[in-house]
């Protein structure tokens, strides 16, 4: 354990499918089995898109329920709710100040629903709301609010945090010397995870598996898998099947290993293959499956977990924004 | 006392003029003769344009100070500062996402910067930052979070209130009935008031008269008043004469009629009728000066004060944001 601070925020959006969970949930489960950790359920950043209480309600349950039942480190990390502390809102609002627009004009989904926008010939503007526009300032708050070290973040998520260190950066140079600059932790890169029609794992192509769902689902899904029209007699190449790739990630050396040999040898046919990927994922993920269903079963538990995270957080920004305070207006 | 609640902002910048006041401090502190009235200080504001915290607090206390000793009634005002109340973050945040991009795109301040970049030929959001260009939003938040009526605003803030409105009427539309529709009170119009030199008085033309000054200072600025080349002995037109239309807004009528009449019969100096101003302005304005003195001595008096209305404020404050926490968030 060394004593850099890990930041990571769960977007609460449903279930993650097998591709979410690699890129951007186990490197952070993993980093807070060693560091100390604040881990947000990221509510208010749903608010931009989705305008329903029950659901943005039911997904923060659902996001909290399923880092506890993957193995978060529950001794190292304050797993909490964004919206409870409410100095993120206020260091939301600081940091506007020294934020230049610029910066927002920059920003990689700002830009995407212009581009979106031009293309169908209609204002630039048209359905960006601010809370998408500013949604940035929000990150940057997020992780400079609880002093961070470490943020892991796919790929595509890295200019959150060099927003951040942007962000911290024009404070600093205002007010002096304050925020610590955050680093970006992206993830080892694990390929790209195919989904169940061999193209990325991904909701908008409808083809993901749920990470943690009933068995019967489960199975349904797997079985859903595209395959070539090779005889089960036939030699097939593993490292074309999608069965074998994401059999992969679940397995160990050696059952991977004895999967491959079956594929080269031939004489495994595709419905079998199928069944060895179910019995595998199925095994490996019953133990969260059930520690994820009886935590669905008692909100009141992870209400237990999330408060006393925010109690955790709140300690650590309420030092934060009194700092702030005092350099920006002087009480 | 009707049961409408008045809403006021006193922006920190410094010592009012005798323009400033009577077009936008004057009438609130009427108003608060007989209204419920939330009047904060609103040092979050000042920080898109003042980096400088000594500033913001010294502004602070003199804005209090201020409108304590112009008779701002005590007894039905909450007086505070803005960001004394943890709701007012809370609540910018969440109407962040109600409000469409595009309303931002029309605040006359945003225009006015954009506008002047383009005139100087360079990017349209140079010198923009975030706190300017969200300020609607944080002006929104600061009328609606106190179920505000009345918002009394000089002519030119008027887009301030309608924007309010307009992002009540967002919230409304897609969480249902929550926030009542402030509406602007828009000061009777005293006229352009003249500066020292004859054109409206303002500070861009540094032709102002503070409001409470030392005497021996209003006393100068008072001689400074530009005048035409008449002698004592010729008739005046009154209403030509920056000194009378001054003196206008601080004597009875019986003083008014009195020297329009010295002004039509000739045989009164400027330096004469300088004179008789000064000493006007200085009898009423004395009362109020010595009590803005006595404060200004003694901050902890003004704390105690703004803190008594932080409470007050506080307690409506939490009820707005527990109902909207509800209604956007299920918690």
């Amino acid at each position: 354990m060394d004593d850099k601070i890990v930041l990571t925020g769960i977007k609460p959006t449903g279930m993650p499918h097998i591709g979410n969970y690699l890129g951007a949930f186990k490197p952070s489960i993993d980093l807070s089995q060693n560091h100390k950790t604040f881990m947000f359920i990221a509510d208010l950043h749903a608010l931009n898109a989705v305008h329903d209480a029950k659901v943005v309600k039911q997904h923060s349950y659902e996001a909290a329920a399923f880092m506890i039942a993957m193995g978060v480190n529950l001794e190292n990390t304050a797993l909490f709710r964004q919206s409870d502390v409410n100095e993120i809102y206020q260091l939301t609002e600081f940091l506007m100040n020294v934020t230049p627009k610029g910066l927002m004009n920059r920003a990689h989904s700002y830009k995407a629903m212009v581009e979106k926008n031009t293309e169908a010939g209609i204002d630039i503007d048209s359905g960006v709301n601010m809370g998408l526009y500013t949604y940035p300032i929000l990150m940057a708050a997020d992780i400079l609010l609880y002093n961070s070290d470490l943020v892991p973040v796919g790929k595509d998520q890295k200019q959150h945090v060099e927003f951040a260190r942007d962000i911290a950066g024009y404070f600093n140079n205002i007010y002096g010397e304050t925020f610590k600059m955050p680093e970006p932790v992206i993830g080892e890169d694990c390929g790209i995870i195919p989904g169940l029609d061999g193209r990325k794992m991904s909701k908008s192509y409808d083809n993901t598996i749920p990470l943690l769902c009933p068995s019967n689902e489960l199975k349904k899904k797997i079985m859903r898998i595209i395959t070539d029209s090779k005889t089960p007699e036939e030699p097939k190449n593993p490292d074309e099947s999608t069965i074998f790739q994401i059999y992969k990630l679940f397995a160990n050396n050696d059952e991977v290993a004895a999967l491959r040999k079956r594929f080269l040898d031939g004489g495994l046919g595709y419905g079998t293959a199928k069944t060895i990927l179910f019995e595998k994922i199925d095994s490996v993920l019953s133990a969260p499956r059930k520690e994820y269903e009886r935590l669905m079963a008692n909100p009141a538990e992870i209400d237990k977990i999330l408060e006393h995270g925010a109690e955790q957080a709140k300690r650590v920004a309420a030092k934060t924004i009194t700092k702030i305070k005092k350099k920006m207006l002087g009480i």
